[in-house]
């Protein structure tokens, strides 16, 4: 008799962006002349970079003559892409990797999702709280992160509350936790993490033998220099850190998948006797295993972007995402609001007025000012009383929206 | 401490690949004028079709624009490829799928090495041997597979051995296994079942409460009416059934990512307590979990291969394989040698001469005739006295590679 992973079966039934989409129907069906601005889910506006562009027409081509046609390409990505990411993201701050410590991907999500293949299943998690639902969930699938709890928290899992009483600064855990998730700039809260306080975290994964996942998807978007772009810019990170980065958010890639994970030689983890393991060799068998490298195509236009030409584009991208960015700040903070991030990062971290829910704030905005935004609960219960809008929508959506939040602030 | 996941640790060191690249290596360094035929690896070399070809172009182009800019798709893949699934691949079988049946992927490498994360650890399962060692190797690295044994078996897996002995008919089990993995046409042999030997299959897994994992990536190759190219061609199987398919061999996609997998309704396996659990919906939220879809560019391009000139196409580069089987199964045949599939499959099965080993064969056929075939006993302890010869070279190869073997074997 096949037997279900009954893990599975723990997950809550309902999707966070499912229940906003139900009650973005109703309010249709109710207001059906009533436009909505959508601000709430993380997905980009604006097209492909040009250079990207010419780069799979190119790709695309190749594909037409036995000479030039590629098929199964590395599991571990081409190295044409891989050059590239050590040249331009790495080396210039100063970080020297190897050709066999970047695997690329088809994105983060897929990353930080099955990353866990390669960690025994009872390793103790610790996750900064609210964050990005993949961690959980993933970890809940594999039985890693025990039993949901009345009060919403999951056994094995250490909640590293992050909220405006500690300005978002997770404290350091006063016990050992095997795995911890890190993602700076945050998703959601928008808030960033300076060199001195990101090098704690590494100080106590050296101390602890923890393995810290740093998931770094948003690392194009930080403005102050001050702000690690990857954690090795810290000493001894090579030792204890994996480090996610995807071109969905830095290059508008959330609809051709591309992204890469870097795991250093030095990284291992231990087996039950002890005995050290390095964990690039395990990630690069789970990948040759279970994964068949991404579209070439795809691989072709994340080279083009660190070109000079897809440089300057992408820099112009992101400069329209960041000035929505500081639009919606400005206008959320004359009307009266709290908010963070929105400087080094394309997420608006608004705290509900009134010590108002998150969904109670939803709806008010939905239903006053035509609003979406996703609700902070919905990425854990330090999220509660706070809504989390994107940057990443047109820029005269971004200033309509403002207005009708003043108007119904007034 | 963060631990390793140890079933990782029981996988054996070297990989069959590497092991014949290091031989070919050690051949060419010795050898350094004599040209080598390659037909041992499953990577096509004929160009996309053209269809595929023009999709993407345009699929390219549609990035360009902020109005026809596509972001995130759905995880499962966009409609307007899951219609032409449905109505090109099974309706004319007389198989009616919902559009929440069929899941869009990068590949079948990367569903069947997943598709485990929906099973308890410890389902018992079954393989036809040899087979594709993503099958092994996926259900060696969650436990499932047990330990290996001295004998080269692992000791929770049932083996169903296919040798010239039983005709490469598996026998049905005289056990009950949770879990049977079945690839037909087959990888590594090239051999097919009848519809009426396929249904022993489905009878066994309805009365045994058994999941059938159907791979049937390489359907698009059968010639014989008899040979059923879908599992849902009996009935009975939408119960007990999950089918993979993939593009790559179909229209040459190994280098762009994509196939499917069909996970009906009615398919459940059981909780520890016996509650029935529908696969659909699991398979659903790993995928919504662990995944962000495949390339929209890629996604086009496989629709394309539904429209006549792309089934036209396909049609004709799958003639060309199938005519390189054709020249390779007569040539090995007038050499004397013993050879299965090559008739409904791009692969052929050669019988090793004299009783010699797998690699006694493989090096002899190096060293001797110049041409790259792969062990079969890579593939399995049944493989022994086997070697695998693929149809997806250049037509030219194909006939050089049958007069050296026939000079070799004079």
């Amino acid at each position: 008799m096949a037997l279900v992973n009954e893990h599975f079966l723990k997950l809550p039934g309902s999707y966070l962006f499912s229940d906003i989409a139900k009650k973005i129907n109703t309010f249709r069906i109710t207001h059906p002349k009533q436009d909505v601005i959508r601000l709430g889910i993380g997905d980009v506006t604006q097209p492909l970079p040009q250079a990207s562009i010419e780069a799979m027409h190119k790709a695309v081509d190749e594909m037409t003559q036995k000479e030039t046609f590629r098929g199964y390409g590395p599991e571990q990505g081409y190295d044409f892409l891989i050059e590239a990411i050590i040249k331009n993201d790495y080396a210039p701050r100063g970080i020297q990797l190897g050709h066999t410590e970047v695997f690329v991907s088809d994105g983060a999500k897929s990353d930080t999702g099955n990353i866990g293949d390669i960690l025994r299943h009872d390793n103790s998690i610790g996750v900064t709280d609210p964050i990005y639902p993949v961690y959980i969930d993933s970890n809940v699938m594999c039985g890693r992160a025990g039993i949901l709890e009345e009060d919403g928290h999951w056994s094995n899992v250490t909640y590293l509350p992050c909220t405006s009483e500690n300005d978002f600064i997770p404290q350091i855990p006063d016990k050992r936790i095997d795995i911890i998730y890190l993602c700076y700039p945050n998703n959601p809260t928008g808030t960033t993490l300076t060199k001195a306080q990101l090098k704690k975290w590494v100080d106590y994964a050296l101390a602890n033998d923890t393995l810290i996942l740093f998931d770094a998807a948003y690392e194009a978007y930080i403005q102050d220099p001050e702000v690690p772009h990857s954690i090795y810019e810290i000493k001894g990170a090579r030792k204890c850190a994996i480090e996610f980065r995807s071109f969905s958010k830095t290059a508008g890639f959330t609809g051709i998948r591309c992204g890469y994970t870097v795991v250093p030689k030095e990284v291992t983890a231990a087996t039950l006797t002890g005995e050290r393991v390095p964990l690039n060799k395990l990630w690069n068998r789970r990948q040759c295993t279970k994964f068949n490298g991404t579209s070439y195509i795809t691989q072709r236009a994340a080279e083009a972007i660190y070109s000079p030409e897809g440089k300057e584009q992408i820099r112009q991208t992101i400069a329209y995402y960041m000035t929505n960015a500081r639009i919606m700040k400005e206008g959320l903070e004359q009307a009266g609001f709290t908010v963070y991030g929105g400087v080094n990062a394309p997420y608006l971290w608004v705290k509900t007025p009134g010590g108002m829910s998150s969904w109670e704030f939803f709806d008010q905005l939905l239903y006053e000012a035509h609003v979406v935004g996703t609700p902070g609960v919905g990425f854990g219960p330090s999220g509660e009383g706070y809504l989390r809008l994107t940057a990443f929508g047109e820029r005269e959506d971004c200033i309509e929206a403002m207005k009708r939040v003043k108007r119904f602030t007034i």
